[in-house]
């Protein structure tokens, strides 16, 4: 049987500790690092090898492992190394340019680089249900995918590096835009002295069913063709402002479904009321790129 | 075998006509009355009766199902009847306030009342998949539950009439929450030309996931417990500027995240950044119950 590759950890906080953790546990040579020395302790109990300097660990082993508060403090830490010849998974949350950028400084001096969001809280790392989304070199993905399925669900989105952030940004997006539902149809029902777990149930049947409507809104909005024969932008323009009004009613503020009152006002003014609801995506796009922070 | 209940439809709109069709279909003498009388038409030629007046279709059958476009055609409608003796089953959208006045009058005439709010469309009805909620006068749901499982599956949520209406609005919401954010997730990926059908499958096997958090959160909005030491509020709180940021850098209006980014905010100015997410619903809940509708 060959060697399991050795693996180097740079920032142990929450997240980088029950990375190499999980590394630890599923038997690979782990070196670690971090700013402050004292997160290395419990790991150095566990039998990882606490290295003295960032650049150290990084001379450690071929994969480097980078999970730090921002991604500013990643490229700081990764510049003091050499790492020709070394594949970095950068773990760090941050935005498709930034991924980018890093990559090409990466891959500037010899390694190969991969970018990932990790979907899961560090309670679920080492665990199948930890969906981790990659992207960047797929070589080096393919290699080193064993090591990956030690920190959760490895899953590869596509060669541009930008991908993983761009992906764990959308889907928290989605998510809260679905915990924001959740919480004000619960806000209501809880009005009328209802409890929340008599209503759950139904709202999680209900909201599985319709999201049986996503394939076919995404179709609808890779084709351009947005004909629908169920439910349509007007239907359910008409019926925002009683919903809106049962809320105030109820005493329960609306602010969070006004926004999406004002998307199906904008979407019947401009000649969309007959289109299914997946017209509303192209209508969040903004002709120019950018626009000053909100 | 007992002879099968007559049922009377009052008003033959899109829903409706579904309705009455779902009766014929499962072999209930349905009686049917429609303002303009040409709706009636396509049924009669299905074996329905088409009654002259909506007094003479409310005398026909001692089940009695309302549903027109408005709660105010509905008490109009009702008003022209004799109703003693009879079961009237509302299913026209309204509020919870309509629902219980409407009740009080027509248990007023001697009749029993149960509403109900059809989460389905038209093409729907006569299907398992149509849920249909009701509340009301409990023995009525059960005398008539067989007529209206022919109709969906039907669902009695609570004695109080207000009850199946609240639910029906609360589960919109929760709905449009959704809708509004897989909508901003799937303009954000398509910012960087990725297909909506490529994300689609992720985006509804993580909010599937993250559906899974609803127990949790109910129960601690029922208990008022809010302690977390899997996601707090100021985590999300923290996020959420970089959400906005990036959406903006991609050209994707951000409009959708305001208010829940609003929320976050007030809930750790009040003091509740250490809370889970569940903490959010009790701050919707004003401490007056009304105000000048938005
Ligand atoms: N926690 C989660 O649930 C979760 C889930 C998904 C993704 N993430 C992402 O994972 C990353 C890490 O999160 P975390 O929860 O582990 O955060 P954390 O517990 O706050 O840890 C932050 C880490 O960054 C280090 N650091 C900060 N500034 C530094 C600098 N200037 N130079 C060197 N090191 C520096 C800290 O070192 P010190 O110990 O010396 O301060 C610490 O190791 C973030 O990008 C986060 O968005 C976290
Ligand atoms: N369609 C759906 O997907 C759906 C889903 C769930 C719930 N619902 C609810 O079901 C109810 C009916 O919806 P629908 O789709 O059937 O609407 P619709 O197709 O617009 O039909 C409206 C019905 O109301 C009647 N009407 C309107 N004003 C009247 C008046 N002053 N007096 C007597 N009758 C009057 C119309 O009669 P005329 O034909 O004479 O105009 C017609 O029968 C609504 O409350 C709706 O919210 C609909």
């Amino acid at each position: 049987m060959p060697q399991k590759t050795s693996v180097t950890v740079l920032g142990l906080g929450l997240m980088g500790s029950a990375l190499a953790a999980a590394l630890l546990d599923a038997g690979y040579t782990t070196t670690v690092w971090n700013r402050s020395a004292a997160k290395a302790e419990p790991l150095a109990a566990k039998g990882a090898v606490a290295a003295a300097t960032a650049a150290e660990a990084i001379e450690a082993s071929p994969l480097v492992i980078v999970c730090l508060s921002v991604y500013a403090n990643a490229e700081e830490v990764l510049a003091d190394g050499a790492l020709a010849g070394r594949t970095v998974v950068q773990l760090t949350n941050g935005t498709p340019r930034q991924a980018r950028d890093l990559a090409d400084h990466v891959t500037g001096h010899g390694a190969r680089y991969l970018d990932g969001g990790i979907m899961a809280v560090p309670q679920m790392i080492g665990r199948p249900e930890a969906l981790i989304l990659y992207s960047g070199d797929e070589d080096a993905f393919a290699a080193h995918r064993d090591v990956l399925a030690a920190l959760g669900s490895p899953r590869h989105v596509g060669a541009d590096p930008g991908l993983a952030p761009l992906f764990d940004l959308a889907l928290l997006d989605a998510m809260y835009g679905m915990f924001a539902g959740f919480a004000h149809a619960v806000a209501l029902v809880r009005s009328e002295k209802v409890a929340a777990t008599v209503f759950e149930p139904m709202a999680t049947a209900w909201l599985t069913a319709m999201m049986r409507s996503f394939p076919e809104q995404a179709r609808a909005v890779d084709a351009g063709e947005y004909g629908t024969d169920v439910s349509s932008v007007a239907t359910s323009q008409v019926a925002f402002p009683g919903l809106i009004a049962t809320s105030e009613d109820q005493g329960v503020d609306p602010s969070l479904l006004l926004p999406m009152r004002d998307l199906l006002d904008r979407a019947v003014a401009s000649g969309h009321g007959d289109d299914g609801l997946a017209r509303l995506i192209p209508l969040l796009a903004r002709p120019e790129p950018t626009r000053p922070a909100n």
